[in-house]
């Protein structure tokens, strides 16, 4: 008996990482004869792209768990209501009967989540002996019940040394702009919030942090940044892609086109160029530059945290034994926090896949600053260990060495 | 006798290290009593910003020698012709002599260069005791005579590791659209062709490569997306800030808003949007995504080149050794290539700096391939050893660890 293991949704830093724990855990206890992979998802298991992962040697794995973004390829692809079109549902089952596939591993966010529920409440109401497990992946960090999700440490840590960094960069005259920074982050603040955590000589290096979860408000905005700039001649601002304003509305509405995705998301962008046309009509300073990070965030494994690979890893292996029992089929592999004074640690148990699809966790707004330009300390000590300690990968004497295997 | 060092111009990851260089040189051969180092270049120093670096601790040396950016602070400050108006000169002098200083180093681009010749003229024509020596430093790798700069190495492999990193984001699906990748630039193509060292499994992750050398046809790089794209589902273009049509004039005049910098520099942005309109417009697809690597290329420390920050603290090193020859006045700290089969080396001479001011070195047209859209191997090696080795940077658990003395 085999098993399956596919990726899904935007990529992550260290999603390949649990591909190979969970490989590498069967290798230790040979529970399936072999680990299959699906390549881009279930849209690709339907058209059989399909490669086997326990050939891999040692040092092909190694390489794997250090290379940074679906290395399986992924997909957009959403499965229909069986009730309303059975079509998809036949065809996957007909090629994992084939194959012999006893479990089935996903690996995405809710979207994905939403795919491993439909598909273990089809195998329920077919009697089909087919465990269904969900690997959590997401770096916005907004999946709902696990304490955090794999690929946000890393984001996190590239974004906020990227906020150290670019702060350096934009303080080196005696006179300085207004440097604003555009975080991914559609719905929620965990992403812009990390930038908090860059400092220099014990001061921080932002100064003014806005989240999706805090309605933005253009008054106090501007006699914000006018109070800096006045005191600093400089000011440096971190902002979300999703800031909305009151009403709930996205304040870089002027830069959607209409479009939406698969899942019905509207595309974003264009909160830090909002920001900028604000601070340049108020009279404030023309001298604005706006840098949006983009994907970056979510591929620069080698500023990642080993941690987060650790924790990618550890997720992708559970999911292996979880496996074992097919009542846990349904389920989403969660974290859970155990913090034991000053040490951290980090655990996993189950969640039904189902709670955790389309729903978004916010960060509370006890973590906001009453002012809400800023995060709290206390969100920084929910981030902190989450970024620690540097990657292992292995570099060449020029590059980092990656390897991907579903062109 | 005590002798003086500022930066002056944009930032680079490596500057730092050419002033520990010199430092702990001097620390070494005790030339001088004092280090002394003027904050914000000579701005800054006709204010009277001036520390002791002879005062810093190994350890604070060994935190600056890895901190990105000016940590003296920068400054854009053209002097005028003494002839024409003497004040800064004067003003200059003074401070100098209260210093009782021989030795005025200036870290910078070809615009130091130029505040270099003309302080070294000013003081031949005044019978003045004082030597003045430039340290070359920009990421453009732009300057004339030197083999390389100190801050091109590490622009290049942070520009070469996004280019791979990004590379395998733009690709997870079955389908992908174009992604277009914008480094800096200006005039010359120098970081824009490093991006061409990416490759996964062999093969380069960029199709096409945009210098500022080679004039743009808009016709060809349809004619050439489309090919790639229709083949593959994806195109990866990496184009240059500055590119320019068969007439000279820049591709993203629709960005520039007529503002030039102190030195009559147009302020550019916005070619990797051009294209995107240009492939939009086209039919050829709708799903373009621009990525601009903005400041991010020139303060990414945290994957710096270790031969980068090795050669820029020769350059700080040697440059000492050249003040105690007052004939070295007005000179500049060159780089020569010492190419032993496989095996690189980087020697130091001295060029006048007037030779170098006001000038630009651009790339070998005959390093770009004929039909305009890539550089040859030539180009990456000569490129390959100036990327080498990682950096050596001491992180906390965390974070990188940084220090700035000009705030």
């Amino acid at each position: 008996m085999n098993c399956i293991i596919a990726q899904s949704g935007g990529p992550t830093s260290v999603i390949n990482s649990s591909i190979v724990g969970l490989v590498e855990r069967n290798n230790e206890l040979n529970i399936y004869k072999n680990v299959y992979a699906g390549l881009n998802g279930v849209q690709g298991i339907l058209m059989e792209q399909i490669i086997n992962m326990s050939d891999l040697s040692h040092d092909e794995l190694q390489t794997f768990k250090y290379t940074p973004s679906s290395g399986l390829g992924s997909c957009r692809y959403k499965l229909k209501d069986f009730n309303e079109d059975e079509t998809d549902y036949l065809k996957l089952l007909h090629i994992l009967n084939r194959l012999d596939i006893k479990a089935f591993f996903y690996v995405g966010g809710n979207d994905s989540m939403d795919t491993i529920a439909k598909l273990n409440k089809y195998a329920k109401a077919k009697n089909i002996d087919i465990v269904f497990i969900g690997i959590p992946k997401t770096i916005d960090n907004d999946l709902m019940y696990t304490d955090h999700t794999p690929g946000f440490g890393s984001a996190a840590k590239f974004i906020a040394t990227s906020v150290l960094e670019t702060y350096l960069d934009s303080t080196v005259y005696i006179h300085n702009g207004v440097f604003i920074l555009e975080t991914m982050g559609r719905d929620t603040g965990w992403l812009t919030s990390s930038a908090a955590l860059a400092e220099v000589d014990g001061e921080k290096c932002a100064d003014l942090i806005y989240l999706p979860e805090n309605p933005f408000d253009v008054d106090s905005f501007l006699e914000d940044v006018k109070k800096i700039y006045d005191q600093k001649q400089h000011a440096y601002i971190v902002v979300s892609e999703g800031i909305k304003d009151k009403n709930g509305d996205f304040m870089a509405t002027a830069n959607i086109k209409g479009s939406h995705d698969n899942f019905g998301h509207a595309q974003l962008g264009g909160a830090g160029n909002h920001l900028k046309e604000l601070i340049i009509s108020s009279g404030i300073t023309t001298r604005v530059k706006v840098l949006e990070l983009g994907v970056l965030q979510r591929c620069a494994m080698h500023i990642s945290s080993q941690t987060d690979i650790d924790e990618a890893y550890m997720a992708g292996a559970k999911s292996l034994e979880y496996s074992k029992d097919s009542s846990n089929s349904g389920s989403m592999v969660a974290f859970k926090r155990i913090d034991n004074d000053s040490s951290y640690k980090c655990e996993t148990y189950l969640i039904e896949a189902d709670k955790v699809a389309n729903h978004v966790k916010y960060l509370p707004t006890e973590w906001i600053n009453e002012r809400g330009n800023f995060v709290t300390e206390e969100c920084l000590e929910y981030i902190r260990p989450l970024i620690m300690n540097q990657p292992k990968l292995k570099n060449s004497a020029y590059m980092p060495k990656y390897r991907v295997y579903h062109r």
